[in-house]
């Protein structure tokens, strides 16, 4: 294993020291580890986590216009409820608080477990849950669809109906319309090596690839012999574009009856005559010019089915560490998940003007 | 090799289909080969270009306060005059033509013919060498040192004064001062893959790095054993703040003489009680985590020699395909040169509010 790290057991701890030093604007605290904006707004505090290594998510999407905290675990490990508690008391400002948690089994449970802390104190409280993958259903780590690209798309909308001033609920619903309106899948050429574990989490044959892979490296539909970009893109933009009413059974925290409530939640229908944000991530390792190479065959596809991409998003931003791959998230937008995404933002992993 | 490409004839053509879809307020011409902003500004047009595989730069810097143009060439190989004359006419609108060029030789010989091109034509041009690599004074590819990580901190710089109305004269000044001012050194983990070679440009052992590294994968200082990320720190950020007073005699083209002139040009130090930007940039897979625990490092040497860091820019901005490792470069910055860093930017690959 080769990496620029020094001890494996202080990876996270010294990547924090580095980004408190590089980003003044940020208060990162080192115990219990969470990232914060270092000056709090009159505004919903939107606050997320997860593992460590899928950087810049979620602690470089905390700044103007996006995230108010964030909350790191060790690397592919889910933070800890005392982080996502600690990190909702440094932020919060009386309009309440927005966990945003991507459908991984450890963090859903760490992020409720937060919900009732934060709650038992009088706090304003709401959980949203991300659930993109149209991979698989259920996984090693998730019951129900795993969170990926879509976090992103979701933190910058919501975190820009925070700024302007949207209170909790119309924040949690736009969160929510988000998840019901955004799918993606992924695909690996490459393994990545926690430093932990000091050897790739699986590995690939010289002329392997592995469609649907998570963000931790989980397995997904197949593993497949190499193909071109366009073969690849096309196997990820068809069985997105195939994903339909995908239903699911979610916990959210009800306010009012101070307890959690099941709903039954709908995919929204991605069809010909809609309009879309595309969104192509690299896993990490993979250049930003062959996302270029997906980008072209992306647009091909959704122009050819009537669907128009009207903003895109290319690059590293929810990533696996230094797996080659890539994922695409399609999210169908009205004008107001447009106004949102098109707001300005200023984080250290994402800048819009 | 595992690439997300189709035709290897065909990488460096799809990938700038895929960046014309998704940019469409820049013009990405095919034949030849350029990226320009879709409207000029009535401005000093800055031009710059190189071998593809360095993305986002060049192409990615082309928009409101950076590039007007670029020109890319095939992967790792330099760009042809006729690409670099048609962008500048594209581009050009009565101000003039400033050429930024990473010093290597089939770079330099091509700008220069097509400076001489543009010049013809009665169009003002200046060109300016990037030379900024501490590691190697000659070169496979070059006379004297590489141009690398220092150029992303020029284009900032300079298309901000150009964007702000300097004349030809004063950015081309402006260039060659962040030129005298800025370092940089880079070390590798892994190789990185040309498409068209289809086989790793070099091979590292399980143990080995390179110190050293251009970002066209060329040899270095050492070949090391494998080090910590401080011990690598320690090792690039002493040699930049070593490097004294470096002599070249390079060539720039005189309006006046309508000829070459030949220029002996001294480095300025960088001494304690300097503030500089500090850029920590991955050569392309190497994961933005570990650049934070570089940049940790970092400031710890620069603090204890009496230097400020007072910008910072860290991320894959000049990369080398997929290669793991990374470069520092440090830019002796005054008030004139902070006030640019500063200003606004909207590029595909660098955006500032």
């Amino acid at each position: 294993m080769k990496k620029l790290i020094n001890d494996v057991d202080n990876v996270v701890v010294e990547q924090l020291q580095g980004m408190a030093l590089a980003h003044p604007e940020l208060k990162v605290n080192i115990d219990p580890h969470y990232i914060c904006r270092a000056v709090t707004g009159d505004k919903v505090a939107v606050v997320s986590g997860g593992g460590s290594g899928h950087e810049p998510m979620h602690g470089g999407f905390v700044g103007y216009g996006m995230l108010d905290g964030a909350c790191p675990g060790e690397v592919f490990t889910s933070p800890t409820p005392d982080q996502m508690y600690e990190c909702a008391k440094a932020v919060e400002n009386g309009k309440g608080v927005l966990f945003l948690v991507k459908n991984y089994t450890g963090d859903v449970m760490n992020f409720e477990t937060a919900a009732e802390l934060v709650a038992a104190e009088g706090i304003a409280v709401q959980s949203i849950l991300v659930d993109d993958d149209v991979a698989v259903k259920d996984s090693l780590y998730t019951a129900g669809r795993r969170g990926v690209g879509l976090t992103v798309l979701m933190e910058k909308i919501v975190g820009a109906a925070a700024e302007a001033g949207c209170d909790l609920d119309t924040c949690a619903d736009l969160a929510r319309k988000v998840n019901l309106n955004g799918r993606s899948l992924g695909m690996a050429l490459t393994s990545c090596t926690v430093p932990a574990a000091g050897k790739p989490t699986f590995e690939l044959g010289e002329q392997e690839i592995e469609i649907g892979i998570g963000i931790h490296g989980e397995p997904g539909i197949e593993r497949a012999t190499m193909k071109s970009v366009d073969e690849i893109t096309e196997i990820l933009t068809t069985r997105i574009l195939a994903d339909k009413g995908y239903t699911r059974t979610i916990r959210e925290w009800d306010r009012v009856a101070n307890d959690w409530v099941e709903k039954e939640l709908v995919d929204e229908d991605l069809n010909s005559g809609d309009q879309v944000i595309a969104f192509v991530n690299s896993m990490g390792g993979t250049p930003l010019s062959e996302l270029y190479a997906v980008y072209r065959k992306l647009d091909e596809i959704c122009t050819a089915k009537g669907i128009t991409i009207v903003r895109n998003l290319i690059g590293p931003y929810i990533t696996s560490l230094e797996m080659q791959g890539c994922s695409i998230t399609l999210l169908k937008v009205d004008e107001e998940l447009l106004k949102y995404w098109d707001a300005p933002a200023q984080t250290p992993g994402f800048v819009a003007r």
